[in-house]
């Protein structure tokens, strides 16, 4: 418990104390998101770069871009953060997410007009790079290409918020409390955020049932979240799987699971995908690939 | 401590079980979002109906209707849900939002062709509404009217998914176990939250401020979360302040709120506006208007 509170008040503090004594910040305006402290791996790069650290939220995105480069052979780049020496939350990387959170993407494609950008939070790059680099809808909705699409549009967006702001706290909360079981945290927290988790996966459940409205199905079971008929995989299936693909970890048995046979073959379905395996595979995996560190191309900072 | 986890797990299980069991359900293939045991007074209004309690995901789109109504005269009805009794778990509203919560906005208007719809998340409604209803982007940003607001547009994004999946799950977690302090819970969980609170706002204090990068103010602070210079009102500043004008009963102290000055007078810039104050206000009090509820219409179901 003291190592963990002390880590929270260091964010805090830091976060606090570093803008003035931060000698990196630039001294006049500009429109670059870099100071004279990031690193040049992550100056230099061109077109897409992708910051990640291979947790739910930076496979989401890493996801994703595997999908898209099966698509449309999207190049991208990556560097891997270390979250243990907490890389995440030195001032260079706070000038590009002031919530000093990975993933982050940068864009310097010269496409966009205000080159480079940067995009926080997991969903909201996954809809930025959907709507940028995505034009035939094949993870995602148009608005105008058919009558229904803006319906699924929004949809898509009701299910992104769903999980991002209702589903994902409770498991998360779940994941922090089970870790401190019988030591210093009483019961009560694991109790509500793992009835909690288990009530989201059963909503999941319902939607994927269509049995709480006739729905577009008419009663046939959905194989993805958002779209006609069954539905068709989006960034909101990617959205959600990322992290429910981990309920075992999560205190959560296999009788518990059982009761929301729908949400586990649809996590069985999305981890069958070939850009979903390397998502989530070694490709992002620090000890295969140490040349993706910051620290192995530039030191540490 | 019993209560609170009985109500969880009684919600668990009748979103379980109510579904093989709900007579209700409608026999075949359809798009309505209505069940026959649909209170009359939702199922036969007309334009855009809000199904809403005044709490802060309810006031975020009370707000907005009130701006939208003073910009465009937008009309619509609300319904106020006793959630005291559970009206948003019975099958009727599971059929609208399987996740059983308010805000919920049916949208009955002829030129959505799919009309009836239904959109659930706070988030979402905000976002469906503005891109529905706000032609003129008085509160969120063209994707084509200029060359930089592709960029604003999806920033909008990003600080609505900053506030909603990231800084609401604290400060509601804040909210959840401070009523228990000293009780049954120990104080790690409050302190947890508490700091991450006060994290978060730390983040908006640093972004308002423009000090960790240059950004389009040049080192100015900024009034509102997105957009150029000083920023532009927006959903994003909505969605975020329903929240954060609570903080007194969070906890916080004058003393802790005084390190986020620029956050202090953000809420207080946002509360000036006449539409938020009738957002928040007594137009959403069931005491008030006692006869915007359910069962003073229908009688209970």
């Amino acid at each position: 418990m003291v190592r963990l509170t002390y880590k929270y008040y260091y964010y805090y503090h830091q976060l606090s104390t570093i803008t003035p004594t931060d000698s990196t910040k630039p001294p006049t305006t500009m429109t670059s998101p870099f100071t004279p402290t990031t690193p040049p791996r992550i100056k230099n790069t061109k077109g897409l770069h992708l910051l990640t650290t291979s947790t739910p939220n930076g496979k989401k995105v890493q996801i994703l871009f595997e999908e898209l480069s099966a698509k449309y052979d999207l190049q991208w780049t990556t560097t891997l953060i270390d979250l243990d020496t907490d890389e995440q939350k030195q001032p260079w990387f706070l000038a590009l997410n002031p919530n000093g959170k990975i993933p982050l993407l940068i864009d310097n494609n010269p496409h966009n007009p205000s080159s480079p950008i940067t995009v926080m939070e997991s969903s909201a790059i996954l809809l930025y790079l959907v709507e940028t680099y995505d034009p035939d809808h094949h993870f995602h909705f148009s608005s105008s290409s058919s009558t229904s699409s803006p319906v699924y549009k929004s949809q898509l967006l009701q299910w992104l918020f769903f999980w991002s702001a209702s589903g994902q706290p409770q498991q998360a909360g779940l994941n922090h409390f089970k870790r401190f079981a019988g030591v210093v945290v009483d019961s009560y927290a694991i109790e509500k955020f793992k009835t909690e988790t288990l009530r989201i996966y059963n909503v999941l459940e319902m939607h994927l049932s269509n049995r709480l409205t006739g729905d577009d199905g008419g009663g046939e079971a959905r194989e993805y979240l958002v779209g006609e008929g069954r539905g068709k995989y989006s960034i909101a299936d990617i959205n959600a799987y990322a992290w429910i693909r981990a309920w075992k970890r999560m205190t959560i048995s296999e009788e518990e699971m059982g009761r929301f046979p729908l949400l586990r073959r649809w996590v069985e379905r999305i981890e069958e995908r070939p850009a979903v395996r390397r998502g989530v595979g070694e490709g992002y995996d620090e000890e295969v690939h140490p040349e993706l560190l910051l620290t192995s191309s530039t030191g540490r900072s």
